[in-house]
């Protein structure tokens, strides 16, 4: 059984912004930013709040708003927003018209199964992203992809120097994209990368971290003899396979799956977490905090 | 796999009061709230918000308030709260201090799994109620309950006028109570004594409803071979199974498993779905809207 | 989490033949089987077995025999397991080289979710079948399904009479498919058509049978205020949504969940729960026993 | 949702045995087992088989086997099943009179979450067990266990050398009990205990084992920010949680849990994998092979 992601955004969104916060606790945050967006006739839609120690521990909220005329209002509010939390507060924001979805270029390999994944709930409405291009160190899936109508970028990366295949990955993200997802994408990418890139990455982990970091996670399970087998939502640090993570599930083997059946299922759980967490990521309900996630699903 | 049940409330409970809003979603009802306590110099620690409609819609809100001093300074909160949604606002609010655990009283009859589930959890400080008594029509789990110091009455309930057992269940409620729990007891109450006795009643239905309404439903399962086989709990009225359900959950079976096998994984999900139910509605994470619920887990 | 689907099956394939057995249960069945397997020099590869009663109850075996010679050996293998089951013994028995995949036509309608799952797993031969065609109501997925190199007929069935659509669909069916699998197909079929065809055929329900029989079925669930939405593959009798069920499961959903967001996830759960049931129904691990099933999955 | 344990065996349980075989895989083990059965009049109740190699793999077969003065007619059954494997064949092999219960001794510390489930499944009986004794290094709860009428043995075992409370378990457990159960036992047992105890020992790992071996698991676990937790229940050897894999689960966490919740949490889900894995222990459902197992539920 799968966990929630709920949708209340897909409503009206054409008029809804989301406010995200996030900072040190005290009182009368809630109440500065609801003056501000009931100023502005705002209704709020949804309002998700955790503090993780209500004495000087880290606040975070999300909230979503509507707002006739939103994109005309937009600047002004933010102008407010940032007034009002200027005096005595450490908090910061970003506003966002909900009705312009993020831009996200996914990375793929060889398999298919967690890109085909996303490109299919995309291309039935049920991912609020809009898909810039695919980019694939191999030219297996091209004709795959383009036929969803999106561009597909071979850009061979052999050997240990990644540098200019990450520096022609940088040509074409820059200013392009909001976020990266890797769907299954069989390369490390350098720190410096990470760094250059500038906008989130997503990494699906075939398997149910901290457990079997590393390569070949359905062969050490099966070596181990588990029972359940899991995949991992995380986004990508400097640290391999330790970013924070957003989601994970499982599902259950047995004795009898060989480890290319637990590959199988595995594959199954792939997808599913990761169009959970690219889903959550796109409507703003994933907010890091250090190496963990406040995710308000 | 379970759903989540939060605990942020537990902390600090000494100092913490749970505000429950309800009522016609307008713009700035956040915001009235928010300033009166900020005023109070409450904090906010948790904040659940939804509405099923931004236009005219209904809306919901659960706010956890930590405050100094909060017992001496409650009547003035309400008093201001009540004053600052009076004009212009369509909502109902309820103000509760979390260090006053709600009183309740467990109905059994000889099943005891749900029953001392809900003992034992409370024996260990993962309930937060006060267990006012047991009241039972069989005598056969005194013993078992009163080793928990907890008061068990015997009321024996015959035959189809339940007005002499209702009547005395009455005067051992009346007052003494918050809410009641049908924890497995066998019997059905009457309309009379459901509107008399004034305060929520939660029952665990020994099925997924609306599947198997009504008695027997491990032998409807058998008979109709089903793979999963489920338990709900849901607050009571007047129609029999079609209260507002508040948690469900099911395990898996097969072929092999008899109508008492079923019955027997059925008793594990029922004690884990009314934990859940009892959990929640004790912290005010339940609340009512017609014949559903919305529940901030 | 989901149900096991083991797969010991796709060891060796080639030489390998499943045996199903079923029948009146009484001491022996195993060891005639048994004997006549190893006078072949046959290796059982899996044996489940299951008995409703040992006294007198209805016996169930899937034996996966593996054999030298498998395809030349298997009339005189058949002819040898009809001899030691004629005497005394009251049960029947398939005998099927698992080099053959079972052939299979796909219905749909307008929906894919379904039936691209089934076609992409196949694509990746994780779905031990031959399809055949898909026969869809609705010209909508030809090059969907053409893409895959499958043939996609187009058979309009309007109006309460579907006389000429079934025709039609008896036509394209005759000899040339084992078993049939209605994806999401949106057309009731007529009991004469259901008899003639002589096949098994699959559906998938898009509910938690017997809960929310019929149409419309999230709609139902988002009224009756549930939290789990479900679906059930089950073979297809004349009495609509009541075949036996082969495999059902469950996702979660909560209040903020509309009925589009439900449907959304419900369809991932019917692709799954459809998969798993025709893989379990490509390998002979489902047997049909009255209104029930016995699956060895 | 959990998993399956199947009772076939709670029927007519009196003159049924359990018979379980392992060794090399070869054609002909099921027929020559068979015979014997058939000779002896046996009726199989279910039969599990697998393989995990069909050629030159090792062998593993669970029979349950229905047979009238089955008491008196053991000792011969034995007999004949010897003769019968002894000719060609590798395989090893156990028959048990299933009406003799397992006898098991549990060891606990301070928590009883799983020891009273255990208790409890027992007394309504779930458990197909004799339970002999409890051994604890706490006085604590004496009482709940004498309660339901069970020995209570106070062993303590502080400091480092562990040798005198081991002689005195030993003094205890020899000749006393079949397998031995570690609920929540928070001390490490010597190899040389796991040695000369010479009966299983099953152990409840309040993690989902590879991850977060050793101690403090749930810190360990909010650290990390997973967003599952589950528990492990494996055999002891003498390497710590390196054990052979008998059952595991998950339970799902969030942001808002604090590692106490987490426990609170995960007391839950390791009640309810240590019961699975000790009635599947008690059915003989559970092989070793090596550090794996193969269990059939």
């Amino acid at each position: 059984m799968s966990a929630n992601s709920s949708s209340t955004s897909t409503k009206a969104v054409g008029e809804c912004a989301s406010l995200i916060l996030q900072g040190r606790d005290r009182p009368g945050i809630v109440a500065a930013v609801a003056d501000v967006l009931a100023k502005h006739n705002g209704n709020i839609v949804s309002l998700d709040q955790y503090s993780d120690d209500p004495e000087g521990g880290h606040f975070f909220q999300r909230t979503i708003v509507q707002l006739e005329g939103l994109k005309a209002r937009l600047p002004e509010l933010e102008a407010d927003l940032t007034t009002a939390l200027s005096e005595g507060f450490d908090i910061t924001f970003t506003l966002r018209d909900l009705s312009q979805p993020k831009r996200v270029a996914i990375f793929a390999s060889k398999s298919d199964h967690c890109l085909l994944d996303l490109l299919w709930r995309h291309s039935h409405g049920e991912l609020p992203v809009s898909i810039a291009m695919v980019i694939s160190n191999h030219p297996d899936l091209a004709r795959e992809v383009q036929r969803f109508g999106i561009p597909y970028f071979f850009v061979p990366s052999q050997g240990p120097d990644k540098s200019e295949a990450e520096a022609e990955h940088l040509r074409l993200l820059k200013d392009n994209v909001d976020f990266v997802v890797l769907a299954r994408y069989m390369q490390i990418l350098s720190p410096s990368f990470i760094e250059k890139v500038g906008v989130p990455i997503i990494n699906i982990h075939h398997s149910f971290l901290p457990a079997f970091i590393g390569a070949g996670p359905y062969a050490k399970a099966k070596e181990r003899g588990v029972k359940l087998i899991g995949a991992t939502a995380h986004y990508v640090t400097e640290d391999l396979d330790e970013g924070p993570i957003i989601e994970q599930d499982v599902a259950r083997v047995n004795h009898s799956d060989s480890a290319a059946d637990m590959q199988r299922r595995g594959a199954n759980v792939e997808r599913n977490v990761l169009s959970r967490a690219v889903y959550w990521h796109a409507e703003d309900r994933v907010l890091r905090n250090g190496n963990h996630t406040v995710v308000f699903p």
